[in-house]
């Protein structure tokens, strides 16, 4: 079902490879530990839901430079010094390293690790631009499309953005995050014959346009697709047409509204299918919509049965970036283990390999995150980082796409009520453990002592 | 220098395969027009700047079904009452059309098409949801950049954002659109191999952080890259790193913050490296910037001599999607042509094959655009949608991404300097043409007086 995707390790930001070099050269061959995470949430969000992973691992399996890639660096001015045995080096590069990850379809918080690579530093750093734009592009995405799914309150939502989305593949991407997150399916064929991802349309305004006759254009739609039509109402006047379809004896599976007041739209449209003895077809909502659109228009009693959000769900558009970050946290040298940290103003990294470890209540919802030392053990909590691949192999074959799907349904169940609310939901509690804040101060402690003789020489 | 890229017809919505059959079946051998323009534009966006028709006419010149594409469609309950005709003509299906665009890098404004196809509809269909994804992506990425180049008055910016990006490719895309705006280059490798963007890089954090001595970070980079070395200065002690790298007699091209009150620092900054005889060294900043950011900076005076921009850029973080639309507005059939419009609550769109001319005041700058139909003539006036495809192939070499970029430099001087303030920016005069005015409300009679035996009958 999947088609052969191109991992290059050519998308990747220059100073990886220009760090890779200087590695390389000093025969700097020290393992490292980065873990990726989200610092704080976007406004209106108050939980992530984790995707891409798939894609990530995919990507780490087969991640290669060809001759010509090569060919390209070594011709770079930058590159000037670096010499050749540099270059015969990355022929011959492979990612083997170790990723911890939490499930994809997984809750996460900020400050929560939900990736870890530890490798050669060299490989661990060349990944770093991929992996960051993909699990949290995904991430982004499916943490959006929740909200969406939550508010539309059990009726179907429909992924319609690609046209709107950061390019093509972009749109394929955004339909499987917004699949695993609880929509129905999507309308980019590409996602579905990829990652199986259900498929569905209606048709455009330009069908109805293309013929004279709106009825015209009703009926032949519907003789070809008899199960399946979804006819759109409003391309010249909607109760018009809701005429035309119960005039011509036609029974679409739904109707589709794009514009105006959809609560008072609807709730005609409703009507006159109802009397005109079409109350089983389906009234299909898009255009604009969003978890705050769909929310308003269920409050106010519309009775629409399904919806399409495009623009909205497909680019996040209201928080259109994760603060995605990639941190060294450890390294490892011939002569043992160091913790990493970083304290440059405003922004702290903490230090170490950590775990996440997740409290349920006694009704079985989450109560508490605590960010830990990943040796740490508390009973009656759930890791959630687990070992997905060592020596660059996958440990396990990965869930599918409906298992992910699965996961989420019902880890997001599990967030306390009040954190899943459309508009001004609650933080969730998490802290960082107590061995992880004393690793810290000792950390900061070394960093410190390390820079003062120097600083005493000025 | 170009990688082969992969052009699937499956990168559409499903509804543009199920309107095709339903021609397909209907034998509904129509020509038709599409016109691709944006109808409003976001907050502080006075302008567009139009990027991303090569790919677009590559993905035209290349796009197919393959077997198991179509394998995989008739295996989609939706199409079981379609005949197999239909899926045949898919195995043989290509783009045999026309299309007219404005040349990339041409400033546009809401209502302007920047693109027109015309060709069999079934054809000018399948590719609707390709060309919008990739034509508004890149114009959106490319107009956020032309405002941050604008910004940075003469300073160079180069394009930082592929880990933030809505995917891997969606920055690769980002940086070919932001380098067309006038960024100097990019972070991203595989962009400078695809497209021959310049490409740049630095150090990061984690390479700073690798070492237990920041001295010797900063050393062993020095030496590999003496030309080129950017060193990063804030992971610890920002002036505490200038004073190392001034100790150990390094000569940086330049140091980057990225973080801190950057006026101060940058300030500061100078003011050492002048004193440390390092007055050659540039300083680059990056961190969360952004146009406003940047015209600030300047205006209070920080030193600073090069802009790294990331997420901002990238994703066009305050207005990530732009509205684009791909509207029918003619129809060819064996009885003659005939246009289209749609008249449905608030969105109507003008009927006709239309033509943008701009007009020049006399100093050369541009003083208003009109959006006429296609045979209109205006003395004085620059059509701006050229012929760039027929019968499915280049009528000319398309120009190189360089030649790109200086006409879009050349052209976002043109518009006038209130259009290209950063905050609070006029709107430049556009208007329809009193004969497209004339034709939209014969449409608009036509096609009510077409609905009215119709509603009469009710």
């Amino acid at each position: 079902m999947s088609k052969p995707l191109c991992h290059s390790a050519m998308l990747t930001d220059l100073y990886e490879l220009t760090m890779a070099a200087a590695y390389f050269e000093n025969r700097f061959a020290t393992a490292a530990s980065f873990e990726l995470f989200v610092r704080s949430l976007p406004q209106e969000r108050s939980y992530l839901l984790t995707a891409g992973l798939e894609q990530c691992l995919q990507y780490l399996e087969t991640v290669r430079f060809t001759k010509e890639d090569i060919d390209y660096l070594r011709r770079q001015p930058v590159f000037a010094h670096v010499k050749r045995h540099f270059f015969d080096y990355l022929e011959t590069f492979r990612f083997s390293g170790e990723v911890r990850a939490m499930r994809e379809g997984t809750p996460a918080f900020g400050e929560e690790p939900m990736l870890r690579v530890t490798g050669p530093i060299i490989e661990a750093q060349i990944v770093e631009t991929f992996l960051l734009s993909t699990l949290t592009f995904q991430t982004m995405i499916a943490s959006k499309a929740a909200r969406v799914v939550t508010a539309a309150a059990g009726r179907d939502v429909v992924e319609f953005g690609t046209r709107r989305a950061h390019g093509p593949e972009a749109g394929v991407l955004a339909a499987r995050a917004a699949y695993a997150a609880g929509c129905a399916g999507t309308s980019n064929v590409e996602a579905g014959q990829r990652f199986g991802v259900p498929i569905f349309g209606t048709l455009a305004h330009s069908f109805v346009m293309a013929y004279e006759d709106e009825e015209e254009a009703f009926r032949r739609f519907q003789q070809l697709f008899p199960e399946h039509s979804v006819l759109l109402i409003d391309t010249y006047d909607t109760l018009a047409a809701i005429e035309k379809i119960i005039r011509a004896g036609l029974h679409p599976k739904a109707v589709r509204i794009d514009s105006g007041d959809l609560v008072e739209i609807s709730k005609q449209v409703r009507r006159r299918l109802d009397a005109g003895g079409l109350r089983s077809t389906r009234i299909f909502a898009s255009g604009d919509l969003d978890e705050f659109v769909i929310a308003d228009l269920l409050a106010r009693g519309a009775p629409i049965d399904a919806f399409g959000v495009g623009t909205a769900m497909a680019t996040s558009k209201d928080a259109p970036a994760l603060g995605g970050v990639y941190k060294l946290v450890e390294v490892q040298t011939a002569e043992g283990s160091s913790t990493r940290a970083k304290f440059s103003e405003e922004k702290i990294t903490y230090p170490g390999r950590k775990q996440v470890f997740r409290f349920r209540d006694a009704a079985g919802s989450y109560r508490e995150d605590v960010i830990g030392c990943e040796d740490e053990k508390y009973s009656g909590a759930e890791p959630l980082l687990a070992c997905v691949m060592r020596n660059g192999q996958r440990v396990a074959p990965s869930p599918g796409l409906d298992e992910i799907r699965s996961h989420a349904r019902q880890e997001v169940a599990r967030i306390p009520e009040s954190c899943r609310k459309i508009r001004g939901p609650q933080n969730y509690p998490v802290r960082f453990s107590s061995t992880l804040e004393k690793l810290l101060r000792s950390v900061r402690q070394r960093m410190t002592r390390a820079a003062v003789p120097q600083q005493e020489t000025l």
